[in-house]
């Protein structure tokens, strides 16, 4: 053997799970899919594989992320490949080949891994998951109401409570509508150019600050006035009254008074609110977390698309949606004390051998308990009988069998409660009874 | 937007998993879980991206699967990365990286997604998952017994009865210790290369037809005698009596003695079975489906190595492990009608508007059976009630709630069982026990 040992660490700015972090990955994606499922979402998923083509569609400007920002390499059947770096495209493919089929709406949810191809930043993985929820097929902004109700409950059911986090929410028409009536007002022939320049800067418009940022406004429209009328809009406080009668709202209206109807009151209507991808069309929504030590960034996002199969056909069909991550995800429950005390993955049983020759009449004993769903496990190691019982004690199992010479021929065994200290004794039936009435 | 559409088709030798395809997927994966957990097995899992330097250290010969049958490139910090084509480096680098904290023996199980660079063919598809489970750290024959009866045990609880498959059962060392015993008798120098190709030789044996094999044999061999006397020994049928009298089987015997003594009795001792793999040095498995219908593969395989972290560090640590693809799984559980006949993702109860300004109101009433964790969905569509109805129906949405002026004036609702035609009515409250009590 060579003594040119390979490191142990992961590929740079991906995570390794061991029992420990696995068990609260999977305690985060069991709780996103129950609720995702009480609400009658399906589950859906594909390969991290897809054709590149699928995320160059969004015009030439959108070629920079694809390019930089994605795995792509050419395969042997010389197609090019995207290890998937977000699942709207790949569930708009899906959606779109079995359009035919499929009964709208559709309510389908997945929790994909996602890769971005960049230099790995404190916080900014290479692969992280998310849960994304979609409702396709439905122009009633009803669907806009129940995916923010399905976000705002799967936060609920970690524990939090409604004052941990706030729903920013808003409309892309609102803006629209702005621009237009702005632009007549102080006679400025908006290009689509600017347009885009404008919404990249309010995109950012927390990171600037605010005498910059009208600045940059100025430079874009070129035009003082048209500048001040915006930043009114942007930063103006939208309260109950506000809200209820400015008229341009309806959309934003509807959903505001549907949430409220609901019961779900932690939100703030911000019109500043932009989301940076182009698809968004109508609603648009973000959760923050509240916590002074949280993190700074939306911990969640979504809002409407008009058209979401675009690329694949003439068949026009909507959606509402969102996205989730699961490092923001653990984050805000670690920040809020919302994680489990102890998720256990240890065996609830662990019989333990005092020698090794009697190995396999502990997995006969073990067998009759699996039988019974109790998880067990047996300690086959040539470990001292107390570093047995020490090893099972700081794995977190809960009860402990010896087995020997006295009990085998006896029938008569112990099982020792561990935390408690307290010993049960009697056959494996008695054992086996007692066991099943604790799990 | 223009004419030139893009395919829906998934990238080649992958699969999309619409709902249906993702409920069975996710039948396969609870159950393996559940097996594994049940003998005490603990979950990790780990990024698919990799060093590719973990996939070279096994030697000259294997840079020829890693370049041809590896998705590998080059990142932006000039790193080579390899989308796993396998679990056991991954888990040989978890296990070595925290050797000194972690509590051995470990049970470990995962259900990774595995990749191959190859031109797809029929059944071999580029992206595939397979259950993997180990026992690090056990060098007693107990962990093979275990691991085997584990192997066992999650075809058992997917139904499977133990006549429609087989436990095809070997130990490397008899094959070693034949070769030294016939290169001494026949006066043989045999070297490393020869019994490289005799191995590969005999992996192949159900490929080639017997004449031809004996052919090559005698020509890698270059004796005719020690040919003889090995095919002897790999051909000859191992009964019971065989097992038992036979000195050198020690390690077999202890293994399929113990396999016996759980109640575990399809076992054919097969002397020929080598499994392709360079690290197994003890025993090795298979499980055929015996169904003359079936796949003709292995359906799962595994084995003994007496040092899995020997690329990592000096410190020996020993493992026996198994891995199971979720394709052949598939096959097998169609193969022998063992799928459920119907995994249902619908929602247990869809509430129907009559008209899209009850929406809203649906989806007040719909959160009050939420709240009581029955899965329920609001048709928000516009489409007609009869239309509406037969969606849910064909969906396999078991209950229907319609609502429109009356229900909610009078608050006494109408709950319909679509397969029963049957109608129970009353508050909301009557109507959530009567559900809570059906699920």
């Amino acid at each position: 053997m060579s003594e040119n040992f390979l490191p142990t660490e992961s590929y740079k700015g991906v995570r390794d799970f061991y029992p420990k972090d696995m068990a609260i990955q999977r305690y985060i994606f069991n709780s996103w899919s129950k609720t995702a499922e009480i609400f009658g979402f399906e589950k859906y998923d594909a390969s991290i594989l897809e054709p590149a083509d699928l995320y160059k569609a969004k015009g030439a400007e959108n070629e920079e992320m694809v390019n930089q920002q994605t795995y792509t390499f050419i395969d042997r059947g010389e197609r090019e490949v995207t290890l998937r770096p977000e699942m709207t495209p790949t569930v708009a493919r899906l959606v779109a080949g079995k359009r035919r089929e499929l009964n709208f709406p559709l309510r389908w949810y997945s929790i994909p891994n996602l890769f971005r191809y960049e230099r790995p930043q404190r916080g900014r993985l290479r692969e992280h998951w998310q849960l994304n929820c979609d409702i396709f097929g439905a122009d009633h902004f009803t669907a806009d109401v129940e995916l923010i109700a399905l976000a705002y409950q799967t936060l609920i059911d970690f524990g939090a409570t409604p004052d941990m986090f706030e729903i920013r929410l808003n409309n892309r028409k609102i803006l629209s509508a702005d621009f237009a009536r702005g632009a007549q007002k102080y006679g400025v022939d908006l290009k689509d150019e600017q347009i885009l320049k404008i919404s990249r800067l309010i995109d950012r418009i927390e990171k600037i600050n605010p005498s910059d940022f009208e600045k940059q406004m100025v430079d874009i429209l070129g035009n003082d006035e048209f500048s001040k009328y915006l930043l009114e809009r942007l930063t103006s406080d939208m309260d109950d009254e506000v809200i209820h009668k400015t008229e341009e709202f309806e959309d934003l209206k509807f959903v505001y008074d549907g949430l409220i109807n609901l019961g779900i009151k932690n939100i703030k209507v911000d019109l500043s609110l932009m989301r940076g991808f182009d698809y968004y069309t109508g609603t648009i929504f973000e959760i923050f977390d509240k916590h002074p030590g949280g993190t700074k960034r939306a911990m969640l996002g979504g809002g409407r698309y008009d058209n979401l199969t675009a690329m694949f056909s003439s068949d026009k069909i909507s959606g509402v949606g969102f996205g989730m991550g699961d490092v923001t995800m653990r984050d805000f429950l670690e920040t809020h004390n919302l994680l489990p005390a102890k998720i256990n993955t240890a065996p609830e049983l662990m019989i333990i051998p005092l020698e090794t020759k009697f190995n396999l009449e502990g997995e006969k004993i073990a067998q009759i308990f699996r039988q019974r769903e109790i998880k067990t496990a047996v300690d086959i190691s040539e470990n001292k009988l107390s570093k047995k019982i020490s090893d099972a004690s700081l794995s977190g199992v809960p009860y402990v069998m010896v087995i020997g010479e006295d009990e085998l021929s006896s029938l008569t065994f112990s099982l020792k409660n561990l935390s408690l200290g307290t010993t049960e004794s009697g056959s494996i039936d008695t054992l086996l009874n007692h066991l099943t009435t604790h799990f």
